[in-house]
């Protein structure tokens, strides 16, 4: 069973035009190197269209300002957003209910619909809610109290720890962890650490995704907040209490320390780090391995550790590479200068 | 059920004194934002004190040497001990034993005392031996020949390989790993990578916490070793053969490559890396995103890549903001010397 | 049960020579600190030659360059791959079979041959083929579609998701992830995050390790491929799309960004990070902690962030500590210039 549209339904969906047959009808999309017929592909570099003559496709995805090609096209403004959404209508299926798996262990007074796929080896704690459609996948562990949205998936070996809350159309990768305690301590004179317990939680809004072993830890007190539409990367950790503005961006293995706050439409390239505390407003773009120290205002873009406006990092960089060679210089430089020096005073001596 | 106490019984508990009504009693501690009637809070930052009148909280931890309030309060000289402490025995509760539960997988001669509580599908290898109130929480897998102290919490979904040693009162949280083998291989002349066998373990001695999806590899040879009261904080790379010292800290995202050692109380910031084979005495400090290659004297405080003392490094950083000036205003004065140059040497020539 | 040899086999084995007595048997290999009577230890670091005469081993292995010793030695060009191999061939068990524990749960359609050890609470999917003396370990979630090769092992809490290919001899370590969806989207004009569906896999080819809780993520199409003999670390990172090529080594904490391509024993220091789309050649050499932006020649060595080649980088390192003065020298050499400038202008306005 595979869905089928005709050229002429799919533009329609994505608000684009038909160049060619409107209607060929397609069944599947794939990558210009992997497309056969029957499937629609796409282009986002212009200087690979003539790979798209020798590919297999029956269709493709376009720039509207593209120069017209062979293949029927579907034209649009932003084809990897076309693409994207034909793709996921292409696949789109209905949701299957596999119920409850006998392995599955399921704690007191939960709730729990007919309409949800808990996989083998689930366990959940007591007084958990799960919402309509969710798929939670073998092995994943859903402490107490927790309560999972509408339609939202749940991979295998995830662990939402007791309390959380998780919205809708979200989607758990494997292995990542919800709600772990913070990493909370106060020192004593003599070194030891006295932990500060945490007992807040994690609220993770709708159609958010986290990556697989990402971390996010439950707050001290309140709760750590990852609000609607943030894609998280893999191995990425949320220190407590931070929030997440909605949309924003962590790329893989980036950290965000205690008590931070993110913006609207921020993005943390891969493995950069925010430092506890600080506010990164609206639109805010920190380059990848960077280290962000302060607050930043809305739509600051930095770069390098501790990190500076990202232009002036690029200058830096470009100059650092010269740093042996400005030495050397500095060194010639002051040596004629002592002798220039001296010579003048020579000649004042002189008079 | 709650846990109940006066301020008097509090404030003898941490060494603190009541200014207002001792007999006042609280069942539970709150931050400042969240606390409540009958709740007890504490604050850290006097110039939040106006925060306090606003609070709902009956009582409040604050610093021995703040100005009066008007809510009853107990006065300590380290605020955020006592909070921690009071707070934990608010939450204190009897170990409440449920036992093995019946989906749980446990091998051949296995030691578990009747007051344990294992979780729902933890699988124990063969020859594990549980200490008293020992917690082990949900997919947890404990292989065979492993060893596990008093009082001790695993949380779900951790790992413990095959023979580590693990001490009393310990918490390793959710998707960490213990006993991994090392990274280690030796690679001959045509590239090819020899499995070096990692036959030693590792021991974590009592109340060390380690933080969800931290992994501790074992040893080649030996015992990779967690010394008493560390903190391991999420994500964080141990690499085999380490020793980390007492009541040493590693931040979130930190790695220590084979064979380092660590001494007491050292601190690595969140992201930082130490090179293998190297000892960081006593007291050690790195700052995060830092990247210390050499070996340390007992309280060296350290930043950058690679890393150097902290301060100078933040003159370092300073001044890296001012390269492109500088190497402008280099320029611009070796062209102003090379011009007094020749001036002087036409003097000369002129002579 | 031991396996034990005589020194003239294990020199055989190794293509060494014997220097003592070549029909002393050892059954056990030993590091230099742990070594009794009966073990054969090894020697890499000529200068603990005195270590030795202390020691109790029975023989060690030796460079055969090393002076002569009290103890008989198996002298060899490359001790540490001598001693690898045979601490392999002492360890070396025939596989046994322990079946598919019952608390297992097999998908319909599966192929798994007689001789396989399935552990405690594995999830295997649908149409997952294992190869011949396969182990799965305690937990493990392998989804449907899942093709394991010979001689296979895959430890506790591994997860493979559907449709990925692992080769033979292949060791996947406890909590690592193979095959989580990759990070891709298309960002409207509203900053909202339309979901680019990842329906490629990932192969794995014969003789690789992975680390602990590291990710490898499946293509968006295609493949993400791992070729035979690569070393990946605990907690390592590789995006969608991703080529890596033979024998290369990945060190702890490193990320590669989509679509990077690595050519054959390429080596990544821990925590580096390569750029997405970019090619790194034969046997590119990466700093720990170092950040590749660009495609790099076949042997490039680099360090640093962004990274050049690893000399300039070390002299840039050298000299970066001097910033602070090389900074106050500059403001002073100004000074002086200036005042030379000023005191030949005069002396030439006074002519």
């Amino acid at each position: 069973m595979k869905n089928k549209y005709t050229l002429g339904e799919l533009a329609d969906y994505v608000n684009g035009e038909v160049h060619g047959d409107a209607d060929i009808v397609v069944s599947a999309l794939n990558g210009i190197d992997f497309a056969q017929e029957g499937e629609i592909t796409f282009l986002l570099d212009l200087k690979k269209v003539d790979q798209l003559e020798q590919c297999g496709a029956t269709a493709c995805i376009i720039d509207k300002n593209a120069p017209r090609v062979a293949v029927p096209v579907i034209a649009v403004e932003r084809p990897d957003i076309a693409a994207a959404r034909i793709h996921t209508l292409l696949l789109n299926r209905p949701f299957t209910a596999s119920g409850i798996h006998e392995s599955a262990v399921i704690g007191n007074d939960c709730t729990i619909p007919r309409e949800v796929t808990i996989g083998a080896n689930v366990v959940l704690g007591d007084n958990v809610k799960v919402g309509e459609r969710v798929a939670i996948h073998a092995g994943a562990v859903i402490e107490s109290g927790v309560t999972i949205g509408d339609d939202t998936v749940i991979h295998a070996r995830v662990t939402i720890a007791h309390d959380c809350v998780v919205g809708n159309r979200v989607v758990l990768y494997h292995g990542c962890v919800i709600g772990s305690d913070g990493f909370g301590f106060a020192t004593d004179m003599y070194g030891n650490h006295i932990t500060k317990p945490q007992v807040g939680n994690v609220r993770i809004d709708d159609d958010v995704h986290i990556g697989a072993c990402a971390c996010v830890d439950r707050a001290a007190f309140g709760t750590t907040w990852i609000k609607s539409g943030v894609r998280i990367d893999n191995l990425v950790m949320v220190g407590h209490n931070v929030e997440v503005g909605e949309n924003s961006v962590l790329v893989a293995q980036t950290g965000i320390a205690g008590s931070s706050t993110l913006g609207r439409s921020v993005v943390l390239g891969a493995k950069a780090g925010v430092n506890g505390h600080v506010h990164l407003d609206d639109g805010v773009m920190v380059a990848a391995m960077a280290g962000v120290h302060n607050s930043q205002p809305k739509g600051a873009q930095l770069g390098g550790i501790p990190a500076v406006d990202v232009k002036l990092w690029g200058r830096t960089a470009a100059v650092q590479k010269r740093l042996p060679d400005m030495h050397r210089e500095l060194r010639a430089l002051k040596k004629e200068v002592d002798r220039l020096t001296s010579l003048l005073s020579e000649d004042t001596e002189g008079e």
